[in-house]
């Protein structure tokens, strides 16, 4: 029995600009049906109202409070700490951050900066992190999917800071248990009634399942043949979301 | 007893342009002695002939055949196997391996690019070895020292790679045994009575340990206090690399 389903966005949903097969009318069902829903992402390319913008375009109906991005947890985090970050993230987030100071900076935080990720940027964040601010991850995300090709995500260069500073980030994203506790405290579900469905083994699945959560793996987006054995656990495996929703609705 | 020495370049030697004082001395104490002499780097920004000349303008005298590189020891095991690498290297070095064919490359070669280090270079490196291309690394390096500056080094970039693909490198030069051991064959010492000196507490210090070497961490080149306490084992700690030689010559 399952009250709540918590969706990731790229790879589940759409794969860019294209629509996954069945996806819309999936996610309809789930919105006639009495499941609790939520949209869970790391994606950091797209500012909070540019994606709900292009999840409006794709055809989906998507509440704000249904919403919850990484981005969104790194901001609350540092103004929790009111901390003066170094924003290592794409040029399209900027704005999400504008409102901090960022001179001195004393934290940094990593997103998925594409061309941002220059020797010259990876060396400040290494310069600050190594003079003891802390740093933050949007995740741990190893590549994701474009069009046919796998492209290499923000994880590796947090490692790559981590590694040089000799630090551990705080990743604020998928798979922390935390950040997918917040989003089940949205809910009046239990970790046992709800289910996150991703392409991602890591960051969705083995993310939720140490959470508490239930999880379901779709065979589309970043999938690749195998990676259902690249972790410990028992979880569901459906070639899309149509299949996730079916178990869910079942 | 020490029967042959192993000495590092930059932060031993000099830091950039400028000798470090003492240490042109010290290497002349150590070439009218008995002991055999190497010299041991990493260093990945300049050909063997630059380097060779850099030492001799500093006033070194080094014979061709007593420097090891990590670059050399890449070169051997790239030709050895008749891959056709993908170089993610600095300009300067790109020379050193001109004569190989790296059309649709079938292995990478990580050494510190400096403004290499961009997405399009990391993401190709990345994608070549999620195919199941080896990589192969120069070093573990996590940053060096330049003028009063703390600089990124290769080592997260390895990392980063090593991340985003699932693959472990092969790092070719220190603080890999086989490297060191490489270089000892040059001489006819044993392991116990030769010593590593270096201002790299892993890369230098640890790795020679692993190798069964002894070795000896100056306070000079990146050294931070509280280095010697990041590793087990037993080395000298010295100021200089004119206490090393006093001890070697003990």
């Amino acid at each position: 029995m399952i009250d709540a389903l918590f969706l990731d966005l790229s790879g589940v949903l759409y794969d860019g600009e294209t629509l996954i097969p069945g996806a819309r009318e999936a996610v309809e069902r789930v919105q006639r049906s009495d499941l609790e829903l939520r949209f869970v992402t790391n994606t950091s390319q797209r500012t909070r109202a540019d994606l709900l913008q292009h999840l409006h375009d794709l055809g989906f109906t998507v509440q704000d409070q249904q919403l919850f991005t990484a981005v969104d947890a790194a901001r609350q985090w540092l103004l929790e700490r009111r901390l003066r970050p170094f924003c290592l993230v794409h040029e399209n987030i900027l704005s999400e951050f504008a409102d901090m100071d960022q001179n001195n900076p004393n934290a940094v935080f990593i997103a998925d900066a594409v061309d941002g990720f220059n020797y010259r940027n990876l060396n400040r964040a290494f310069q600050v992190c190594q003079a003891g601010a802390p740093l933050l991850g949007v995740g741990t995300n190893r590549y994701y999917k474009s069009g046919d090709e796998l492209l290499m995500d923000v994880g590796g260069f947090i490692r790559a800071v981590e590694f040089a500073a000799g630090v551990e980030a705080t990743i604020v994203g998928k798979p922390s248990a935390e950040f997918f506790r917040l989003v089940l405290a949205s809910t009046s579900s239990t970790p046992e009634r709800t289910m996150m469905v991703g392409d991602d083994v890591f960051g969705d699945v083995e993310g939720a399942l140490r959470a508490g959560i239930g999880a379901c793996l779709v065979r589309t987006g970043k999938y690749q043949p195998g990676d259902e054995q690249r972790i410990e656990g028992e979880f569901q495996l459906v070639d899309s979301i149509e299949g996730a929703v079916d178990y869910a609705l079942s």
